[in-house]
């Protein structure tokens, strides 16, 4: 170590273009474990009552289309696709999600930049119903994302399918 | 919004306070979620050949001890019962796992502080194995619990308990 100057509570500890990376990355990962699963599995396997991975994948996808947009320009909505809140409308094969997978992805990186400087600090209604600063209704979607990929996970496990690894973001 | 101002790469979007709220916050769920598992499911129970969520939650414990010592200090090490990398030794009862959490939990609390302001950007190999970025092995520790904890959502969800939200990190 270079310095003893400790940290105080206002030290930057994460940049714009790293938090962006970070964010990219996991979803590198999660488009790994969708394209993991058997076609037949992502639409009709569950354990316990829960949802099937489809629906999962399909959370991740709308709130990461729908919360880039929020954050950069206070619109949080997406394409009637992606739309998670609507539960009527899902994508309905494999294929299509990746593209619209990959889609988001591109989305993101249009958009990231156009945030203003002092978004991130500022609170809003995420989706028009979660009140939260920008930052963290950010956080949350990464972690949103890594809470349920890791449920795929155990799907994928139950299956007798071995999943990417978990460092494998690249 | 109050400015037009564009993110640059380099604009700061997490303070430290800010991180270590978020890494404690998880820690809180991560306990909660502990404490929900039935103690012989939690020293039993498993899907797909995966580890008993004993393993899972002693990995989560065993990384944050050492790794904020590795932070703060550069010494990757916790003590004896928490060592991850020792695969002999075990906490056996979930009391004591309990009460290892809160032991932990303070240690963070402890030690974030005196955390070097210009560590966060140096590469260093976390656990004397894995070179990366502080920060970025920071947000590793972090991401390694969410993904193990939602695993073990599922766990729960197979054995009929239902789990903690996910936002209830209060």
């Amino acid at each position: 170590m270079t310095s003893t100057t400790a940290t105080t509570k206002s030290t930057p500890v994460i940049t714009s273009a790293e938090l962006l990376k970070h964010w990219q990355d996991h979803r590198t990962l999660s488009r790994k474990v969708l394209a993991t699963f058997p076609e037949k599995d992502l639409y009709e396997f569950s354990i316990g009552g829960m949802r099937t991975y489809n629906v999962l994948a399909g959370e991740m996808l709308g709130l990461a289309s729908a919360g880039i947009n929020g954050v950069a320009t206070g619109k949080w909505e997406t394409t009637p696709a992606l739309d998670h809140f609507n539960e009527s409308i899902h994508i309905t094969t494999k294929a299509e999600f990746l593209a619209a997978w990959d889609e988001v992805t591109e989305q993101i990186e249009v958009l990231w930049p156009q945030i203003p400087a002092d978004r991130f600090q500022q609170t809003e209604a995420a989706f028009g119903q979660y009140p939260n600063t920008i930052i963290n209704t950010i956080l949350y979607l990464v972690d949103n994302e890594i809470h349920h990929r890791g449920q795929g996970y155990v799907y994928l496990r139950a299956l007798g399918i071995e999943p990417p690894a978990f460092w494998d973001r690249f």
